[in-house]
């Protein structure tokens, strides 16, 4: 997906929200602000949106001298997350389709953002996205891709939307790959934050090798594009690894939360709309 | 009020929204989004917002060669307000108290901003403005200085609610002078603007000489400066005028809808709250 003239003023937004996570002094963040505006006319717009994101977190780290900001955040969304395992996994079991409500938790999970400019309550959102209609729903074809797979890749997000992974990681009865970011950016979710949600014990801990938020071909490291490319099935968690692979030519089971109107066009659903999305298929 | 860092990424929104009333071309709102973007490290923090306004609309004016880019959105909000006038003197008309409902309807029209990012239904808001708590209500102060003047300075906002400062001023009964920009800047009332709103019935109609959208005084013209120091009583309507008169050593009555969250927190009110403020008494 390419960038869109609405991604430029969130780009600012995101470095404000970012920097006063990473400090207090206004000065650095004013810096960063100034930063990211001159940057703006050097952003090519047919680059995905996190192949900037990239760049304004090297900023960010940069300016701040701060490598993981989103580092106690991230602690606190696991333990949070962790805290709501036993019961989501109670109401698997009493689910009469398991594999899809686990799909709807992991996406219920997606909500545990801080790069939008949007607030969530993981309790009261959790119990919407349970009951809430899919805006594109693919879940046949999941259903026949899973059936057939010998070995899933699955693209992690966000730090404490990974126990949520492990859920659905656990209703898929397949061995997994699960990938993480190769550096801390915003609260995606990296190699420690992995293992801190358990992932561990159900999934193979791979690194993309992408530092981007999202999941950007040309920047992953060689052993990623080789399970890329051989994995019989990948499932795509959140926005930033959407953005990064809506135009790859491979299939990709797309799960997200559309959490901004840009996203939400490009999929041609409405914002806050829920997908399981199956592309090239 | 001087500009805060939470304004800088706001800047961007704005010049795109503008840019995008003021041209289809794409490249020319890119154009726009880089230079407002580069802009953004001359800002001195400790100018006021609509300063900063002023140099972002005199570069939507130079990129896309349009002067007036809002002027049919203008004129549609001045003739949606002309036809709610008769309505609202009729409910003015059975009002138990005239001008304080006077004072709501003058209030409701400040919502007719296309600065911010908000959506507005003129209607529904203004039913929910009549009711609304004031979260900051010196009317008996407005009362006594209402009484003790002999003129008084009224300083318009945007287009369209200058037709409820219309309804305001025939409730004043006083001899009013009514301020306008000096040329289009968003959807601020200007002389043409004031004149379609009937305002020449009821006041005289002056330019504070001054382009960006709120009133800075070192940029007003001379005339201007004049009656603002010799007006027994200044009624100021919106968040521009606010912004720039907020330190002004001088008794201002500020009628407004805090419709952001830094103007919200400088006013120690919330978001969405409306407000007659009396400054230096």
């Amino acid at each position: 997906m390419k960038t869109y003239l609405d991604c430029l003023p969130c780009f600012m937004g995101q470095a404000l929200r970012a920097g006063r996570i990473a400090t207090k002094d206004e000065k650095k963040i004013k810096a960063l602000l100034d930063d990211v505006g001159c940057m703006i006319k050097e952003i090519p717009m047919d680059n995905t949106p996190p192949e900037t994101g990239d760049f304004i977190y090297k900023k960010i780290r940069e300016i701040t001298g701060v490598f993981d900001p989103y580092k106690k955040i991230k602690e606190e969304s696991i333990h949070d997350a962790l805290k709501m395992y036993p019961g989501l996994k109670q109401i698997i079991k009493n689910s009469d389709n398991k594999l899809l409500t686990a799909i709807r938790i992991a996406i219920a999970g997606n909500i545990i953002d801080f790069g939008v400019n949007k607030t969530f309550n993981l309790k009261e959102d959790m119990q919407q996205i349970l009951k809430q209609d899919f805006a594109i729903f693919h879940f046949k074809q999941f259903v026949e891709h899973l059936e057939r797979a010998q070995s899933i890749l699955y693209l992690g997000d966000n730090a404490g939307e990974s126990v949520f992974d492990k859920i659905l990681i656990e209703e898929l009865g397949k061995p997994v790959t699960y990938v993480v970011r190769e550096i801390p950016v915003i609260n995606d979710v990296t190699f420690s934050d992995a293992m801190d949600s358990g992932l561990d014990h159900v999934a193979n801990i791979i690194s993309s090798g992408c530092s981007a938020p999202g999941t950007i071909l040309p920047l992953c490291n060689d052993e990623f594009i080789r399970q890329f490319e051989k994995a019989d099935m990948i499932i795509s968690k959140g926005q930033g690894n959407y953005e990064g692979l809506s135009s790859v030519d491979r299939c990709v089971f797309f799960l997200l939360k559309a959490k901004c109107n840009i996203i939400a066009r490009h999929l041609q659903v409405r914002e806050d709309d829920i997908v399981l999305k199956a592309s090239n298929i």
